[in-house]
């Protein structure tokens, strides 16, 4: 089977779960895709990945393309030869992090201009130029370059926004052309305006794209108003068509997001939380520095099946975060990916079990009895 | 079977290959100890320390006492479930710290008064104490404390601070006590004084110790001197207890001294290398930062059992270096361990071959040879 392909198995309201069949393996929805941004998933081997659980990790084009360069990785074989990650990649098409991490953007109808956060040299990323960098590296779900405005934002800033990316969605699309066996992906944006998330709903699926992901969230509103667009914004989507919530987010975020219908997830939120000695749990997070766990012989989780819970104390853990040994992010980002995996198949079952209602309840209480 | 003991099983020339039996395993002679400084062979698992080949790895009391303390890890049931390695452990008595990393020394007959280079705090380390730490710590084989003036230095200086190392060699021996199962070592000091090294020999066999040290080398003489030191040394130690050469070293440092009878050996070198983007291989040392490796598809060495030998080329190495992805250090120092366990694997079984002069050979006309 050599193509691409989206399967739904089961639904439970608004939510949904599947698989999403490629030629470099299945994906489960609903996924999380742990954040591999140069070509490594921070801290961890790429077995370690795939033990915890992850059937696709995401490349960040923009990083890629300045270091080691899309044509370097290429010439090398492209990039899951490269970073030793055979299963699906999806990569992003450089357009947020343009934004965020690069200096002197200037944006035209033609792309955008920018300067490397690395050594200052100008680049230039078009919508032809991103999709271009994405075959290049080989990656199985390509995305479309959008404008990301920074919100809060008026809603004339947004609606000029949103029609540039859109006229960009449509020249990726025919930039990514013919490949079979990998999909290209559309971005819904329109910041928190319902109705500019239905026009550009509209004119991504007039377009037609194989997977539809939801943008511009997750920048610093509030967790109702985020849950409200995707409440809005999913309906208008094919049913037929997986459903990526991009940057999306910390445990509660997933869970919400699932019930309104979302499919695939991808954030920096376990692997950069385990690099500075916070740990998810299924009681809340855990600051590992906190002198309070100076003594503690009691695993982080007693119930998890990862390697800094199995094999180590929490006292260890605060030892070795304290002393900056990078054991500590090791760990402790192997637990943060092993977290999040086991919620997405718990939220699996859940979804399949017709039973995800109670689950998100569940999940919530939890949380609240221990922050309380 | 719960004694300590060593078994010779070969010799070729002053060249020794044995087993030292322990009751928490074997450890093959000539043997490479992994340095894991504060609980932790820095950027290792634990089962990848274990499956590089080591036997046994090396704890610092000057670190553990300072940082997590060594009544906190007796509480937490000792050094080895601490850090997750079951296997055996040299402890070294935090002399050579207590002088290379500490503030405001001051040294009396007692033992030596020093500031802790994490905190500031005032520490007091008598033969004693050092003794007591490593018994908390659970180590299987406890070294004595000395006093490590550093090189170069004067036949008085050296002479008059051997004759305090020896007085506490004997107060630690006496406080090593008795401990079925595990061993205290003594530390033969003298500098590059011959006589004084003998007389060091006689006098720490007269007290009786389960191995001997030398120590004080490698701390800058050349290596010629080093080589005279050992050669005048190792004839004058039991024959039928394990000797330990301190701190050493680069791999021709550990050919050279297996060949003039050294048993173990312990270094900073191959991790410590591995976080700044050195490898080690048969052909000598590569720097995976320099721009060569960047589009070389090649892995490290394809001879190596490594994964960063099988999974990665050298172009993803040179990346990961260069861009600080914590996957660097960790692959890079998982090889360097492989590769010196491999060469004591090959010096170990040349001298059970009676061969190691032409593996000697070989081996140094191979790194002369690329070195060129």
């Amino acid at each position: 089977m050599y193509e691409f392909r989206f399967e739904l198995t089961a639904t439970d309201g608004a939510a949904r779960t599947g698989v999403i069949h490629t030629p470099r393996g299945d994906i489960r929805t609903p996924a999380f895709m742990p954040v591999g941004t140069a070509g490594s998933v921070k801290a961890m081997m790429p077995q370690s990945v795939r033990e915890a659980g992850a059937d696709i990790i995401l490349g960040n084009t923009y990083h890629l393309m300045l270091r080691p360069g899309a044509e370097r990785v290429a010439r090398l074989g492209g990039l899951h030869k490269f970073c030793g990650w055979e299963r699906p990649i999806l990569t992003d098409s450089g357009g947020f992090q343009v934004m965020s991490l690069s200096k002197l953007r200037k944006i035209t109808e033609e792309g955008v201009r920018f300067q490397s956060h690395i050594d200052g040299a100008t680049e230039f990323l078009t919508p032809e130029r991103a999709m271009e960098i994405q075959r290049l590296l080989g990656s199985d779900i390509q995305m479309v370059l959008d404008e990301c405005p920074a919100l809060p934002a008026s809603e004339a800033v947004i609606e000029k926004s949103l029609a540039l990316s859109m006229r960009w969605a449509k020249r990726s699309k025919a930039a990514f052309g013919e490949q079979p066996g990998h999909a290209c992906f559309g971005i819904v944006q329109g910041g928190t305006f319902t109705h500019l998330r239905a026009r550009s709903a509209a004119e991504l699926t007039e377009i037609g794209f194989d997977g539809y992901a939801v943008g511009g969230l997750a920048v610093g509103e509030p967790q109702s108003e985020m849950f409200d667009t995707i409440e809005a914004t999913t309906p208008l989507l094919p049913a037929d068509r997986p459903r990526y919530l991009m940057g999306v987010g910390k445990p509660g975020d997933i869970v919400g997001a699932v019930l309104r219908g979302v499919d695939m997830f991808d954030c920096v939120l376990p692997t950069r939380s385990g690099r500075n000695g916070q740990a998810f749990t299924w009681s809340g997070t855990l600051n590992l520095r906190n002198a309070c766990h100076a003594d503690d012989p009691a695993p982080l989780d007693p119930d998890c099946r990862c390697p800094a819970c199995r094999q180590f104390s929490r006292a260890y853990l605060h030892h070795t975060v304290k002393a900056g040994e990078i054991i500590a992010p090791m760990l402790l980002t192997w637990h943060n990916l092993t977290f999040y995996q086991d919620l997405m198949a718990g939220l699996r079952e859940a979804v399949a079990g017709q039973r995800l209602a109670a689950f998100a309840q569940a999940f919530n209480l939890s949380l609240q009895i221990k922050m309380s």
